[in-house]
């Protein structure tokens, strides 16, 4: 049962994460109509303990759990939503249209949770103006009207890590709250501003590293 | 200086992930010309203090650190590779030949890194036996005997999430002992099997949620 008005303790990164495991399960028990799930159960899933489970989802302040009975999975995954900031649509847009940026948009997961790309940008000449799953490509120039006139509160970076730091600028400039950077390499942002960095020959380094130590 | 023969103690996943960044700054300056960093001015750059920088170095059991000199950059990137077990070339299979396939075949960074993708399975009938950046498409029924004469070590997913499980069972099967799943959901392993999953809808969750929370 959710009830308006319950304190809400602070989220920790890790445990955002976390919710975001459990809310990937529970999206996955409701499409085979499955109504109630156990910490258990729930945590099995996922490798991560059932204590662990009760204490994250006791944590959203809201009193979810039944006892013998378990989590009704609509209600939680509409409470984890809520509590994430993730139940309403975010509109982000898209610097450099390269294979990845197809990969992004043609990407079911994103729309499917609201995330939705409302604009494209890319500083080759030769593909400003032309469309890309049904959205048109400007050029950097317009970042500001655009993105301002599209209402986008988060870009996503695809562009060459070169580029990457002009580009989180130019973003930034034009009022996005939130980057989610593809370029190898760190860029800086103003506090107020947030990064999520995918850097993929990181987490292909992490891999290595983990089969070489035999972890 | 290196000193074959030190001590190793056990890295853990956080600072290998340091590493890792380290890695990716001290390659820029070796680029640029530079030829000596301090632990301040590499920590700066990556806005990691320097304490925490030459803890991190010293804990590779290499005496790295110049007294009023700093760090000497190839050395240092050298260790870091030998350490983290990426001073080699790391072969690996891709199986889902689709738009993220195509950026990832076609990102620098893995190459330019020792990681190497040597051969491309498909589901897809009308996709088998067609070449993709050099590399032709196999059937997912040849895995085994492909992996094997190819040497690939690691597996990369890049496949719709419902068949990302049987996927992985394939591969593990045909002897991969590393797996970078792009995949939603988890995926069950074997023990001495190492998975690092890039939820890419999970990124964008939790860049949602910092800016919703203000963090």
């Amino acid at each position: 049962m959710i009830i308006p008005g319950d304190p809400q303790p602070r989220l920790s990164r890790a445990a955002a994460g976390r919710l975001s495991l459990y809310l990937r399960r529970l999206e996955l028990l409701e499409r085979n109509g499955t109504v109630q799930v156990s910490s258990l159960a729930l945590g099995d899933a996922l490798c991560i303990p059932d204590t662990q489970v009760r204490k994250d989802l006791a944590a959203m302040g809201n009193r979810l759990g039944h006892p013998g009975v378990g989590y009704d999975v609509p209600e939680l995954i509409t409470a984890i939503r809520s509590r994430m900031g993730i139940d309403r649509e975010w509109r982000a847009a898209l610097v450099g249209v390269g294979n990845l940026a197809r990969a992004l948009l043609r990407y079911d997961g994103f729309s499917s949770r609201g995330f939705r790309v409302v604009c494209l940008f890319d500083s080759d000449p030769a593909k400003v103006g032309k469309t890309v799953e049904g959205l048109s490509i400007h050029s950097l120039a317009q970042t500001k009207p655009v993105i301002r006139s599209m209402n986008a509160e988060l870009g996503i970076i695809a562009v060459p890590g070169s580029s990457a730091q002009m580009v989180a600028d130019v973003l930034i400039d034009a009022g996005v709250k939130g980057i989610l950077n593809f370029a190898p390499g760190l860029i800086r942002v103003p506090l107020g501003v947030n990064v999520v960095n995918v850097d993929l020959t990181i987490q292909l380094e992490q891999l290595a590293f983990m089969v070489h130590v035999g972890d």
